[in-house]
């Protein structure tokens, strides 16, 4: 009996995943009942690779680091198709013991082609975890729809501030509270580059600094017109307030130059000037915007220096609670796909 | 098919506890597939209550508030005695769906007679959730063990900050990840003394505003000398971090009304002044302290105003990540009851 998984995407948080399951090997083992095998792998650039007896995934994580071709290409099939025969051929689909991993990046016009992984994967009976926001924020009614009508789990937990239980949180610990709104710093790039600014850095070296760290998006207006922070809020209203939105819904303001003289004044006055996403349901449904925000002190979210994100949840039973990151990078954001995956394994392991 | 509960203990986080699950009667009876009924009701001044066939709580509650007694007294007993008893005539309890729900107040000296209780009652075949500290800071470990040898459940969520999951949290949420420590704002009432005295109140008019309020504890010594907070840290250490400590152990300080000046001051100097409990693992074990520390304005925990607890974890895989109660009351601490209940019936639901 094994878990057999399919990694649709092999960027650094897809490889940080397969060298974080080696590196807690002991702990997925005793949650799991057995150490998952990776045994198919469609990359973007870089080929495939497939073998239903399990790949050495460490050698593929070197193999692609030095630029080389996964192996064999498979080139003539699409990314749906080779989910779909690499599903087929799995003999841990049946059971429920397969998992798609989708960690391709974020699609701002549409979520694609990330939603047509996931659907076909949930159709080819394999459960999904991703760390894409796309998903989610495009699609997340009716990819929950396929999840529940195929029987398996669509999670998503590094949607949304990496591995940072949110999602598990309200699904699992909350039961009958209502979550009516919530008010947060999501963008990791944006308030690193607002607290540089009130610093005296300029918006061009605060951005570089963040693209060296490997921690901005590729496509820099991703981060800095808000479109990351948009997608984060979307998910989060979609799952946690019924909404059926997708980003381009969201009210969205963005940072420039110009935010950085503001961000100066902001703090020679005692405040911040934060890029703040909020949501709230009201009897006309859910509205929700993304804007820079001058904050007092005495406002959590003013705190949230450099690098933390953080969320304000407001609810009918536990009036309002906060959790708070204070640490992210590429081991937080591939355990959020590990937790998955074991919260998985623990659904399957309760049948 | 029904849930059975016992009572002990009957005061106002126990009457929050019964109007509560009225009120959640749609989303409780979605979770548990039935509403619970009450079927043994212990008071410490005002008798007992027990039928098989189930009691009208709301009732009981309207009678207690009357100062009446509950009913027959079953006086002949003791409290473990009369634990026994109504488990052993509930037909709920062979198939683990009796419940006991712990709400005695804190016996700081040795956490009795809660403990007897709660071992008795897991004893009888009864799961168990307590929003009493003190069966967690004295004997979490034993209880676990009890728990575990029976089959059922020791739940306590509302043991810290009240309804909002941090033992929940850790245990379903975090497979694999090891908290290696934490540092937070535990307890209500001399944090909001602080934040008080700090704009000019005295300690005993804010302690009096507190216990007015209900919050601080009928024993002001609990609260202000720390005890309180020392529980909770005992509590989370020998939960979160495999320690095996009581309250007295953790280092203790607590607040007087000389910590006013000094609220004033480190106001003064763009500080806060905070009872800080904070305890960490290392090659010696677990160490756990409560203590006033003047706080610069970047800790997260020098902006938990008046009556907000927060507490930051730090973790191997996760780094440091925080989570803030902003609104605490009856209701709260009802609503960790609540969600114990719910946690058991999802349990027992999976069987």
């Amino acid at each position: 009996m094994t878990f057999d998984l399919i990694l649709i995407g092999f960027g650094h948080v897809a490889q940080r995943f397969v060298t974080l399951l080696e590196e807690q090997r002991t702990g997925v083992t005793r949650e799991l009942g057995c150490l998952p095998r990776v045994i198919a792998v469609s990359t973007h650039r870089h080929g495939r690779a497939f073998s239903e007896r399990g790949l050495d995934a460490a050698a593929l994580v070197n193999r692609h680091r030095r630029g080389e071709s996964l192996g064999a290409d498979h080139g003539e099939l699409s990314t749906v198709e080779f989910i779909r025969e690499a599903a087929r051929k799995s003999p841990a689909a049946a059971d429920g013991r397969l998992v798609v991993v989708e960690t391709t990046t974020l699609d701002i016009a549409r979520g694609q082609p990330a939603i047509d992984h996931i659907r076909t994967a949930l159709d080819s009976g394999a459960h999904v975890v991703t760390a894409n926001k796309g998903p989610v924020a495009f699609a997340y009614a009716s990819l929950a729809a396929a999840a529940e009508a195929a029987g398996r789990r669509f999670l998503f937990e590094g949607a949304v501030m990496d591995g940072i239980p949110i999602f598990n949180l309200a699904r699992e610990n909350l039961p009958t509270v209502e979550i009516t709104g919530f008010r947060g710093v999501l963008n990791t790039t944006t308030n690193y580059m607002l607290t540089a600014m009130e610093a005296g850095q300029t918006f061009e070296r605060a951005l570089a600094e963040m693209q060296a760290a490997g921690i901005a998006e590729a496509d820099a207006s991703l981060d800095v017109d808000g479109w990351d922070a948009a997608a984060k809020t979307a998910a989060l209203a979609n799952v946690l307030l019924g909404a059926r939105m997708t980003p381009h819904d969201v009210g969205r303001e963005g940072i420039s130059p110009a935010a950085g003289a503001r961000a100066v004044s902001a703090r020679a006055a005692g405040r911040r000037l934060k890029l703040v996403a909020a949501a709230a349901r009201d009897t006309d449904g859910v509205t929700a915007r993304v804007g820079l925000q001058e904050l007092g002190a005495d406002d959590l979210l003013s705190g949230l220096d450099r690098q933390q994100n953080g969320i304000i949840f407001s609810t009918d039973l536990l009036g309002e609670f906060a959790i708070v990151q204070r640490g992210s990078g590429l081991t937080q954001t591939a355990y959020a796909l590990l937790s998955d995956l074991i919260a998985i394994g623990r659904t399957t392991a309760g049948r």
